[in-house]
């Protein structure tokens, strides 16, 4: 049976600020430049959330995209969108909010909440010119 | 030698209806939703064909895409532009014409089509949001 | 005070086939091609609706865009989205659904759904190619 | 002479919060609801810069779309961008972010800063969905 | 009866150099920079043709845009495409190839080209950050 | 620990022309077309540099991707923007610049660059429907 790969991607908008609350002020300025400014500043993020399975004889689908976005939204995006990844995230608490920390608590509120489907990658984008991909491994 | 993959990508416009002609409309209906609409929808797909292979000491191509177009365009989409998934292409009667099963269709036409280059991947996009790819595993 | 002029694009997905009922089969190929063809195809349409007006001094607003989405969809998009034009949208019948009549009936939907703002430019855009705008005159 | 409108994008990342001060909170709320959320959230912005006039015999240009670039970040973006439009930009003080209210903020900066060519027009793009537009009248 | 205005997207790739000839090449590097870089450079250009009237009571259309889509490329595009604008393109001898001038160009061959429809305005995008409008005034 | 794959988009502007100089004019006619146009032709090139790795425990980050964006500029764009691909750069001298030859030089390039950091993938897009990856093997 061929393995396909299902994508849908999701959008939404928050604030953060590039902070390592372990450093001083002076290292996060001189790590982070303007990324650390200290009044946050905000991205539309786009997120794209891929399954990888096999095609249900009934429906045609390896997923419902559909299904897909709403486990999603009210799993993950509801928490997220018009939040502050610093201040109003539980998973984020302590964590500098990089794309890289971003995706990887992504991965894990994902990867469960989509069983028993196959949550195969992840693609984080902060701005058309920057974005992470993650697989699991 | 090193190995490179090249991509084509190429626009049509299809109608469709989500529809496994196997199950009662009732059953349709509560699988496949608005997607199920009775008259078709349709869309602006995408379709990015790949190719992967070393590059040619001639030519510098791995292969021409103005090639790949050439014969996309011949053994595929003139057959699938402008018309209905469901009522108007041979290899799809009486398949359920979801983005999985059009996209395997596309590989056994491409495939052999593209012979000896090795078509390595397929991305059939319905819309900007959703997505489908197949690597012929 | 200033005009401003705010925009919400949204999108929808429908399935037509460019024919006059007025003229014989032969004309309408001859005329519209593989526009024509019989069994529909469709589009990822996205449309643009424009408001001009002075901001709010309370809101900031011209028009809160999250309104103007609820209104376009409840008066407009439920009835088109996943649709067929000449089968399915009882203002299109017998009419010929080209772009440039399809944006004429939605003015006169939204024009008065908008009031007492003024809407002031529509753009409907059938593929990234190819659109149509119309701005009341 | 012709007349010609030549224009630059540029982008920039800023954090805001829809929030009117002289509402209650509850006000607040209820009018911009997510928008008006406590810890800020933010956007990719892009911004649209059009210059109206005839071309220079000498160089060809309109204005230099370079030298554009350079004023609109010189006297604008540089206090901008990942910066938070309620707390960090003095012209905003005590005005209520909207893009309403921030496009009309960047006009009376530009057009004396682009003087002696004429600011013609201007577009700030919040999301690929929401947009306003400013001519000056 | 109403007036639309309908529009068809082309692109194609050139070369050129910003270079006037009628100044030292001192003059043109201080003027013009990397874009007077000797070897040229190069763009893909997307070229935007809007046609304003009414729709045909019989087609629908205010133009066929596939015929639009032909005389643009014939009268223009099969000269330009691939070419140079300093070497190749005989309208542009001696005249240096900024998008103003380019435009001018264009419509000076379109606008007749076009009749009896009326060409409403030229867009040119040199990138996604650079473009030029032209109206006929 | 986990491997991220974080990318860098950026753009430059260049002029080619597709021309085996072992090859006679009528050979490289026959074999490229409107490619081989011998004045010149360009593009908006888009450039995709991937690196793999573990988030860096203090700053998050896999690398810090305005470093990625200085060290490409450094050594690769800075000599490639706005030039020609077949007369000013040098490690194409006696290449025919296609995307593939282009993009195993970029490769020889940043490789070695961003050491000890993992450059994993790059992608080069000529236009927007033609593009080739090259992962390093």
């Amino acid at each position: 049976m061929p393995l396909l790969t299902v994508t849908r991607r999701l959008a939404f908008n928050a604030a953060h600020r590039i902070h390592n609350p372990g450093l001083s002020d002076e290292e996060n300025e001189r790590l982070f430049g303007k990324c650390n400014s200290p009044n946050w500043h905000g991205h539309n993020y786009t997120l794209e959330v891929s399954v990888t399975g096999e095609p249900d004889p009934v429906s045609g689908y390896v997923i419902d995209l559909a299904e897909v976005k709403r486990i999603v939204e009210r799993t993950l995006l509801d928490r997220v969108d018009h939040r502050n990844f610093n201040l109003d995230v539980a998973e984020m608490t302590g964590t500098n909010p990089t794309s890289e920390n971003i995706i990887l608590m992504f991965w894990r509120v994902l990867e469960p909440a989509l069983r028993p489907r196959t949550l195969s990658r992840l693609r984080l984008c902060e701005t058309e010119n920057n974005w992470v991909e993650y697989d699991g491994r």
